[in-house]
């Protein structure tokens, strides 16, 4: 049934080029006021005055805004949204003042992660899979990149990516996988000399091309930091996975340098992703290509730690900046991507529209979906969000709230509040 | 009718002194499993095993927990949640560089809400906060303080003070009012030589006689900031308070150390609130009082702080700390307690339990109702949340969401999902 969107106090479109960089376009979230959105085939056909819309619309079926703001649907492009146990009680730990890599080397951190899903059934895991994406649904997000990587072998890992795809065709939003098979290096590799060569050797060799060959993932990722993976070995995963046909993502300088951004330049990766401890070089490199500079300010927020990205600059030298909320059981478990955006103002010093921009449009360009989704613009996939507030400037204002509405994913309601 | 909450994951009594401070009662929340809470005439009358109070209370009606977690409902004891606009614009200029006192400067900060709530009717006001108050409510909070504070003219005043009291016979929870009179110098006495000294006479001589002789507030507080009022105005002010009968609290140390938490206790102040920039001087005085540290961290998260206030040396010196949200329209439009628990253990290090205890027991006695409300135990008002998990320490670790699914006041549904 083709769908008029009537009645919003604003449409935002986020209208404007695949990827939003400084200037005019990170100025301008097109936001329209008396406007009305056409929705036909799954596809946003019309946007502009209502009353145009009205007359050249006359039978859509009018879905009525309630004086709300309508936007295109988040897109979040960094979660690790397939896990069991929730880690509360390494946020206590924490607060005790240990750090991430001493949890991590006490058998806590990913590891713990990796333990307990070994242990959980497919069907376990769908069904908190599903719980969990329903609940980053309810916060206004209609695409959500999902990552393995708490499984380290070749059935784990494609158990998880199962469940990716189990999920998608259960919930009303639109999943996008990505294989993380080298999320850490396995306790038990780490136990033996030559295993963690072995196991980067899995991966390169056996574990990628097999995700690739049963279609279970779009991307690759691989986490690039001391005491993870090296620069050197980070290369060598993702040759393997462009080689396979997969488009690569890295995690790139959370907690300190390491060449990370640099080597997601050189890689053609879709995006660097956390970037917390990237270096001018990093900035720099970044600015001058396409792979966009993904930020997760609530997962440093949420480790107590007071520095951030340095999304400023990375925004006034010209990268394409997006947010994501990092969703996962350690470091980040907020399925609230409007707080994320919140954070972007406060703490990241973005404008609103900046951080608006950042979770559509160039959030859509972190999953190579520029041109499908995170703008409202014909020809684009109708992926809209409405949420009750008169003004957007309001979504990251009413921080911790949930004031979404409703989605809709393809034309069709994805949630309603 | 007589009611019996079972089948909880957990009920979390948070049962203890008056005060929760370092040692014991600040480890313990009082986890039981297995166990029951009966309520009779708006009031707890049995908490213990399930089996016992089954047998015990066979008539009572039963409300079943589906494998929740049970506590105190939440206990914001500081928010400013009768105000007209939201102020997003200024979070954007705070973003940009200006800082709070400079965006006041202007004409914004607290003197645009002031400009705007003036301009609004009284049921306007009404609409407005009984809608807010609700989505406090929906995250899990049971009582509420809320100030007046953006009238600055006698009428206007009494105005917020009869919204606060109009709310409180329309929202299902408990709203405790406190006259803030002195929440800044009004702008028009800030123009003339002794407006300040009038204005300050107005306060002392016929507002706090007026706002007691109404009964329309039960505590009176005081914005103690170098900018806004002198430490010997801020205790002209409550000694006035005090002699009206009025309780009082005092906004203290918030950005810079003026010795506001000292005079707090030199006033006997049921609580201290802010207290970002206190002194170890102002430490040791709370530490040695009955006065309650209230600590707002969403605040200075809001306003992209990265200094918080010294919770970790408040609490282990001997200080009673309470965590709130501070809702309001400048600094921390938040209605979301659990994410300030969250920032209660991610930035003030404190322990869920210790977060915990002071969203219930402390909350309770920042508002002098100790012994009523913010813990489980025979006798005391029939409080209480009920969260969609299994264990209480996910309630600071699902950040950002909302995982309330019901609360109780008096023993009666203040508000399910």
């Amino acid at each position: 049934m083709p769908l008029l969107f009537t009645n919003a106090a604003q449409v935002v479109t986020c209208a404007g080029p695949a990827r939003a960089r400084r200037g005019i376009e990170m100025r301008d979230a097109g936001i329209l006021t008396g406007a009305a959105v056409a929705v036909d085939g799954g596809r946003i056909v019309d946007v502009g005055p209502a009353g145009e819309l009205e007359r050249r619309h006359a039978r859509f079926e009018r879905v009525d805004c309630g004086g709300g703001v309508l936007t295109p649907g988040l897109v979040d492009s960094h979660t690790h949204a397939v896990f069991g146990r929730p880690r509360a009680d390494e946020q206590e730990l924490r607060a005790a003042g240990l750090d991430y890599m001493e949890i991590a080397r006490r058998g806590g951190g990913i590891h713990a992660s990796v333990r307990d899903l070994r242990s959980r059934t497919e069907e376990d895991l769908l069904t908190l899979a599903v719980a969990r994406l329903r609940r980053l649904a309810s916060h206004g997000t209609t695409t959500v990149e999902v990552k393995s990587g708490y499984g380290l072998t070749l059935e784990d890992e494609l158990k998880s990516l199962r469940v990716i795809a189990g999920a998608a065709s259960i919930v009303q939003i639109r999943l996008v996988p990505t294989f993380l098979g080298a999320h850490e290096i396995p306790l038990e590799a780490r136990a033996t000399p030559d295993g963690r060569t072995n196991y980067i050797s899995l991966l390169v060799h056996e574990m990628i091309p097999t995700v690739a060959r049963q279609g279970l993932a779009r991307f690759a990722d691989v986490f690039c930091e001391p005491g993870a993976y090296t620069v050197d070995e980070s290369r060598q995963i993702l040759d393997a996975a462009r080689r396979a046909g997969l488009g690569v993502k890295l995690h790139a300088d959370e907690l300190r340098p390491s060449g990370g951004a640099e080597l997601a330049v050189e890689l053609g990766a879709t995006s660097a992703d956390h970037l917390g401890a990237i270096t001018d070089a990093g900035i720099e490199a970044l600015a001058a290509s396409d792979t966009v500079a993904t930020l997760l300010p609530g997962t440093l927020l949420f480790l107590g730690k007071e520095r951030q990205a340095p999304a400023r600059a990375l925004v006034d030298r010209g990268a394409a900046v997006a947010l994501a909320t990092d969703f996962n059981p350690g470091t980040s478990p907020t399925p609230n991507f409007p707080l994320i955006l919140t954070l972007g103002v406060s703490q990241l010093r973005l404008s609103a529209t900046e951080a608006l921009l950042a979770a559509t449009v160039n959030g859509a360009a972190a999953l190579g979906l520029a041109g499908e989704t995170g703008q409202l613009a014909p020809g684009f996939r109708a992926d809209l969000a409405l949420f009750e507030m008169e003004d957007v400037r309001e979504l990251p204002y009413w921080y911790g709230d949930r004031r979404c509405r409703a989605t809709w994913v393809d034309g069709a309601p994805a949630w309603s509040a």
